[in-house]
């Protein structure tokens, strides 16, 4: 399959990335970052999420982010929210779309959610009903889809299995996410293309870990098999804290340079991407973790 | 093109790594990473230069750290001549395969070796007839293949024109060297696919530079196009001090890992890789650049 001509990144450092940062970022650097990111023409940032704080204290306050941000006509500021009463505090919040997350992984959801990935669904279905008598998307977010700390090898089966069911129960777009790294071109490939016997790919994005430095490769190879929309984290903000060694988004920088490179069009301006992730890591007081990013700023890679 | 079921790579660390490395290494460090380095099955160990000492304090003793090594059968261990003195000092010092370097780009080789183009391969060739007499490979090393930090842009026939230079006066084998690392899969799979016209493929190896983090997905795209030999350096030691932020040889550890994944053979044992970096790095005083490794030890990426 020709590689797709245009890709949308759904950029998701200010949720996904800052929950997984051992230092929590107040309110107003949040509003600043979404609003940097937005400006940098990417399409779609994750803006918080409706969890509570007792658990994820870096997304406190989400509700103060949505009302902060200076929406972008056009752009789509997803939050996470984890049952009826996290959709209701999002809607309540002025929140036009929301996501949900589970893993193809029993052993990865029970630790992560606390429950089974049945319960999940059912958790979530009333959320996708009340969401589409509001016009609101749902994006599913499957974790561990190459690899799980707890069950090792995944299938691509059990992962096209909860995509489905996702799927049915009225989520627009599911997110199949590598979180702990692991997964190299080959496999990556052939458990998109068994997840697209039952879901139409142009309803799957692809979420890559650079853990293991295989990011960008595997996103060439699901590109191959027709995927076109890819999660991305500025500065590589992020990662998973269930997991040994398993930090690292794959950086917005790197995978921006190389579709930049494949003359494959996103609207995004790598330089203000790269400026919003000078200004988070600063905040963070940490280097990126986007070898591009460390390259423009003349340092080793 | 099928991805090819066995790929050959040639370790560079030792010499195109160290050599770039600030922090010289003494000739006992260097024997005994180039014997963990073969010992882990590694097939070809580049493990010195005969370049002047004066140039490149680094590879001083070359040969000493040849006859030092504990060599083992089937490994093939070459070494870098930059002309006739050269060749006759790594022959003298017990030296079965040699390497010579040149670029694609005019200024780059005035810079960083000091003649044209033209007046580096009428160098090379008394070297090639030399060394034919004696039954030596030789390697051609082409660098700047996708882009020069002096001229920019390099075109596929610039590289094409030099890699058929290099065989007609009889190097076995040519590199395509990302010296600067700018190059993304699509330029990459096209560089080749042009050298390829003139140079049949199983003649070409790749050489990728991470510096802007595009290595696998590159090596992934020129393996599609039938390359199926690949410079990498243990801990991505090294890189390129003439170009700015231009270090970072791609690491040995990331490029095996994603082979494995893809089930590709190679003969070498990824764990001891990561050991020999990991020695390496200590005498350097210094983490690995490589992903896998931080992965490996648990740190994060």
């Amino acid at each position: 399959m020709p590689l797709p001509s245009r890709v949308t990144l759904v950029e998701v450092g200010p949720r996904d990335g800052l929950q997984n940062e051992p230092r929590p970022v107040d309110v107003a650097t949040r509003i600043a970052l979404v609003d940097r990111l937005a400006a940098a023409g990417l399409p779609v940032v994750e803006a918080g999420s409706f969890v509570s704080a007792r658990w994820v204290p870096q997304m406190a306050d989400s509700a103060a982010v949505l009302s902060g941000l200076s929406r972008r006509p056009g752009t789509r500021y997803p939050v996470l929210v984890p049952n009826m009463k996290g959709f209701d505090a999002a809607m309540a919040a002025g929140a036009d779309e929301v996501a949900v997350f589970t893993a193809a992984s029993e052993a990865f959801c029970q630790r992560n959610i606390n429950c089974s990935i049945a319960d999940s669904l059912d958790r979530f279905a009333p959320v996708c009903r009340a969401a589409a008598d509001r016009g609101v998307p749902v994006r599913g977010y499957v974790s561990c889809v190459l690899g799980c700390p707890y069950e090792g090898e995944i299938t691509p089966q059990a992962v096209a299995t909860v995509a489905r069911r996702l799927a049915e129960i009225g989520c627009a777009e599911i997110s199949l996410g590598d979180t702990i790294g692991v997964g190299t071109p080959g496999r990556a490939r052939g458990m998109v293309e068994a997840v697209a016997e039952e879901v139409p790919v142009d309803r799957l994005a692809a979420h890559f870990h650079d853990t293991y430095g295989q990011a960008l490769a595997n996103i060439l190879a699901v590109m191959e098999a027709g995927i076109a929309v890819i999660d991305t984290s500025v500065a590589g903000l992020g990662g998973c804290p269930y997991a040994r060694g398993a930090s690292g988004n794959v950086a917005t920088e790197d995978v921006l340079y190389m579709l930049d490179g494949l003359d494959i069009g996103t609207g995004v301006d790598l330089g203000r991407v790269v400026e919003a992730g000078r200004f988070i890591c600063d905040a963070l007081g940490r280097g990126p973790e986007s070898r591009v990013a460390r390259a423009m700023a003349g340092g080793s890679a």
